[in-house]
């Protein structure tokens, strides 16, 4: 018997997803386990696996089969997996593997001059790279094709849907209410932050990092946490969610708030239906949805009172000289110290989105050709003095601190905002839905938004596009005004402003 | 400038190679770090890239390329590049893709059943599967051709170049020396065991596993050791050796000797030479030549009384309590008790083959048809009787402990004992050029043997064949006495014959 239609696309798509994953194993062993030595052979697995990948994706009989999957009547949710494939196969169709060559042996190298630019403090060095790679990002958007601005092509990749025209006044409205609050903020006294610093082993770490993701509702059986340089989640399969941490001896912020960051993405990748692995309806939506998991966990959930209520027993336990006569509140100011500074991995709720309109302001600028590549570090610093008050003293912790550019990432930072804006407004919803979440949380259970955010989000996988879900889910379209009451509502009584 | 036609045939063997090494990883992360709920995800994963691999190495253009080059004058090592990748694409093309399907299918379920079949001691419950088994295995000789008997294209797949013709002697020779050796030590007094056995903390097992590596040479720039449930030691390249290993908290020896035996297979992975990655050149010759490896450092050096110098005081220094009063010799009798018992994997030296040519007579019998499947469990205990003097109290113990046969590794086994075999005789050759080596290795100085065994096996990759090297190295072919000499001077020392 002949198998439907849908299905022999679905059939190449999996094994399209298959080799993906694949891709995302060597990555992660490369990043955990892997001995150094073994860089070079790597390096050629991954070229040759996504190489195809690529192949497969773009394969004519795909093309075909998908067509003639168009003409006939899909009803949905299949008819979004439709919609989705025929997305991702023009986008991957529209560069010519001439193009794509050329563009992974330009990033390639411009990372590796990126880092010893960075950590030479020589912009000049990285300069002439990362002006290839605006030049070829043009030349992206220009086979990605675009109606208004190039740099909506770009976002496009990252964020479906996604434009400039639709940014620039959610960005123009957040950074005028965050610059504010910013400034206001620095005129109060610091909170006692003394918590925060001191001798945290890294065993004590990893456990109580492994409480809290039980907490969230990780099981081993489907998920792992492991150590790496810069942490990360990446997800082999709904069933087989990876989370890396990185510990600092020093500290227990970084290890524990990034844990249940990436603790975000890994829940939306846990809950995804795993029936429909290899089809778009498998899939997460866009990185400002998968953003928005994270930050909702990391932010609006972890940095609240009540979780500092859950926590602060077990901080107790786990480091008790450290935590010796400090409270619930002393804690909880403490994790929320607002401060202007340079690194944006290291910046607080508020600030952090500065950071990135920062980012966003320069990438636009340079793909339209209103800014060159030379004058990066002056418009950096500019803008760093205006939002922050603060002028990097080096470039070094200035315009060369991301890796982002050097890999071609342009148009990806817009997410990470992107992400805190969803969040604020899915979180808004669901605090109508459960009103007790606060008591909830702060006995511990986690579980309830966990569920929430499946049946609202993660097990539809594409079945909407960003726009659509935020609609669905609250009601109306993506508006910073759920954020800024968030965060005006959170720092007014935290600072008494 | 077009590519000559060797480094063609390179550059589509070393993508099939890529497509491998993958694999392994595959493998590797199952067995270590992966999350069981993955397993059917994994499984997808494994069989696509394998898929794949198979069908890059049957490629008609590689075929076309091969052809051509073999019409061309390729001097050595080249030229044995070429007789191997002849002789690796013949034997693929050997076999229809609907064999290969069936095959891979009749495993699967195999293994499963098997698995099933010894936890519950009912060989009768995989009985039919391995009948379906032993059925392919002949179709597969059928397929892959062979001159006077059919367990020949079996066991060649395995030993290329080794038959049954060479092999029936050379066991029917040791059988008789290690029966005679193992009843006579029965008359013996057993020696005092004790500090085998005990309180041994896992983080203290495997940080002297780590010295030891250290020791054989190993960094951590090219290898790692980590845990797992059965023991191995996979190569992802020359720079990435990978080797596990599985901890009881009261015994020393299955951790430490284990490490040792994958150490001997990791350094022959480390010893190949990187540039020829693709390429037969870069690659073991053979399951039996691998094995001489990790048998040569397990037994000859890891059992000997100069390698129990160099351990004590590390065992003392690790385990006080344990070692509290046990002398050197106490130690190195302990480590060899030879005592004739049920299951392989825990046999002792001298019993250790007389297991492997048990199995060797029940496979060749089965291939040919002069034995049945459901004959195996009287005929397995019949010949364990004959040999061992002891009868397995069920099959579970008996016939049904091995995984090989249901994972269709019908020819698998003789390439344990012709390992010990080889690392006998190339460890003879070794001694007269180093006649200091046990001065050496009770120093902790194993860096001679592993420079030796470089130079004269492991930079060579495939350029000769097993004969050829045996030939190379020790100036005589292949021969049971090296291995009956190295016995019966060691043990009957250790027992005063």
């Amino acid at each position: 018997m002949k198998k439907e239609l849908y299905d022999q696309v679905w059939e190449l798509s999996k094994e399209t997803a298959l080799m993906t994953s694949v891709c995302r194993l060597l990555e992660w062993d490369q990043e955990t386990y892997m001995p150094q030595g073994a860089i070079e052979a790597r390096s050629m697995q991954v070229e040759k696996l996504a190489t195809l990948a690529h192949k497969m994706g773009t394969a004519p009989k795909f093309g075909k089969l998908l067509a003639q999957l168009e003409t006939t009547d899909v009803p949905m949710p299949r008819k979004a997996a439709v919609r989705e494939w025929r997305r991702d196969y023009d986008l991957a169709k529209k560069l010519p593997s001439s193009f794509v060559k050329k563009w992974a042996k330009t990033t390639s190298t411009a990372l590796h001059v990126w880092s010893e630019a960075k950590k030479n403090d020589r912009f000049k060095l990285f300069a002439p790279h990362l002006e290839k790679i605006v030049s070829l990002a043009r030349k992206k958007a220009d086979y990605l094709g675009f109606k208004d601005h190039p740099y909506d092509a770009l976002l496009d990749n990252f964020e479906p849907g996604m434009n400039v025209q639709t940014l620039t006044p959610l960005f123009e409205t957040l950074k005028g209410f965050l610059s504010g609050m910013v400034k206001k903020i620095g005129e109060q006294a610091a909170p006692d932050t003394g918590c925060l610093h001191g001798e945290f082993p890294s065993d004590k770490q990893l456990i109580l990092a492994h409480e809290v993701l039980k907490a969230m509702g990780f099981d081993p059986l489907t998920s792992r946490l492991d150590q790496s340089v810069h942490p990360f989640c990446t997800g082999l399969h709904p069933l087989d969610t990876r989370m890396t941490t990185h510990i600092h001896a020093d500290q227990f912020v970084p290890c524990l708030y990034g844990v249940i960051h990436e603790g975000g993405h890994g829940l939306y990748n846990n809950g995804l239906p795993p029936e429909q692995f290899g089809s778009p309806l498998g899939e997460q939506i866009s990185l400002g949805i998968d953003e928005s998991q994270s930050r909702m966990w990391e932010t609006i959930v972890g940095r609240s009172l009540p979780f500092c209520r859950f926590l602060h027993p077990k901080l107790r336990a786990t480091f008790p000289d450290q935590f010796d006569g400090v409270s619930v509140e002393t804690l909880y100011h403490a994790i929320n110290h607002v401060k202007p500074s340079l690194i944006r991995i290291h910046a607080d709720e508020l600030t952090y989105s500065l950071h990135i309109i920062l980012r966003f302001e320069i990438e636009k600028a340079l793909i339209e050709g209103s800014l060159k590549v030379k004058e990066i570090p002056e418009a950096w610093n500019e803008k760093m003095g205006t939002l922050f008050g603060i002028t990097p003293p080096s470039d070094a912790t200035g315009c060369l601190q991301d890796i982002h550019w050097s890999m071609g990432a342009i148009g990806y930072f817009p997410t990470y905002t992107l992400g805190n804006l969803y969040a604020a407004q899915f979180f808004h919803t669901f605090q109508t839905h459960h009103p007790d979440w606060k008591d909830q949380v702060a006995h511990g259970n986690l579980l309830p938004l966990r569920e929430w955010l499946r049946q609202q989000i993660h097990c539809h996988g594409k079945t909407y596009t960003a726009a659509e879900l935020c609609h669905r889910v609250t009601g109306a379209p993506l508006s910073p005004q759920p954020y800024i009451d968030y965060l005006t509502q959170k720092f007014s009584t935290l600072y008494t402003l």
